[in-house]
């Protein structure tokens, strides 16, 4: 099957069939071996194209990484964005986002694996723009929270830069325990996930009745 | 000052000192560019030693990470084993321990980046040991909170085994984001932390009033 590109050959798929199949090659060999590991090389050769066909698509092997880490980021944000769209009430509000965000984690967990160890291997200026997606990831819950002091109905002895990253490390460490096919669930662990964040942020939690 | 070792010389300090020394230099190299990136020869460089004298303490580069996981882990187990048995309340207990392991991993900081970050790195048989004693720290957390249920203070709707992951979630993030010389001092985040958990695990918080 000529899906990749052969030295000499003209590239026989779309650029951005190409691209993708570059991304799903790079993702699998950056989780499985970590992004310094793995080589343009071996990427290439499991795109059955050579190594210049890479540079059709990309500067190099930061380029890709850089790709992985924002495409990740940005699906993650349009997830979000839809759920804050979805609802008037904060509470209900955050209880939706850390849900949805859990499941899509776990249902993109190689890419969040990347996109959490693998981009302080970034160079400065991609790292830069690759934070400023974290900041913006940061700030749908930031000001989520923020909401929720309004209504009177937030727990006042926690910082609120405390109660986000203390929600942040639960959802971002789930990828790394979590069995898909184990005891529990995914969803059963998202829901239970997300009471214990609401227990630890709310003054009264409505799911603790 | 000769504390390193030159090729063709004799060591000139104690085994244990150059071993210390190594150590020290790899926890910096490892943090600060990642385990695969640092070498041999860069750490024999800052030890001012020659290649061979770093074999003289540790078989290879995998040792070096190997050690510097379990010394931090077991460091880690000793400070929570100590606080264990301070404690009756199995509450007080836990308060103690999670507060404990926020001050540790942030005054250990780049040893925690590696522990946590650098693991998988290891080749099957280090990693396998380096996972018993990964095993032996989530137990210390599990028991107490089985404590804690038999006790009948636990909030019964959360699966103890996601309880234990989300305390460590929320310890083993804090060294990504927190500044020690930020607004709040680290004692703050980390009783602040502690508060947030315990809410979250405990039918009624004592911290919560």
């Amino acid at each position: 099957m000529a899906s990749g590109c052969e030295k000499g050959e003209k590239v026989q798929v779309g650029k951005s069939d190409l691209e993708e199949k570059i991304l799903e090659t790079a993702t699998e060999l950056f989780a499985e071996h970590g992004y310094v590991k793995a080589s343009v090389r071996d990427i290439a050769k499991l795109v059955k194209g050579s190594n210049s066909c890479l540079y059709v698509c990309f500067k190099n092997k930061d380029e890709i990484l850089f790709r992985i880490i924002t495409d990740v980021g940005s699906d993650l944000l349009n997830e979000l964005n839809k759920v804050i769209s979805k609802h008037d009430d904060p509470v209900e509000c955050l209880q939706d986002m850390i849900f949805t965000q859990i499941l899509f984690s776990i249902g993109a967990a190689k890419k969040m694996k990347i996109y959490l160890e693998e981009q302080y291997q970034l160079p400065p200026s991609l790292k830069e723009k690759a934070l400023d997606q974290h900041r913006q990831l940061y700030d749908l819950y930031y000001n989520k929270i923020c909401e929720i002091e309004k209504q009177g109905l937030l727990y006042q002895k926690i910082d609120k830069v405390v109660m986000t990253f203390g929600i942040f490390s639960n959802i971002n460490w789930v990828y790394r325990w979590l069995n898909p096919i184990g005891r529990l669930s995914v969803e059963e662990v998202a829901l239970q996930i997300t009471d214990m964040l609401l227990r630890s942020v709310l003054k009264n939690s409505p799911l603790s009745t």
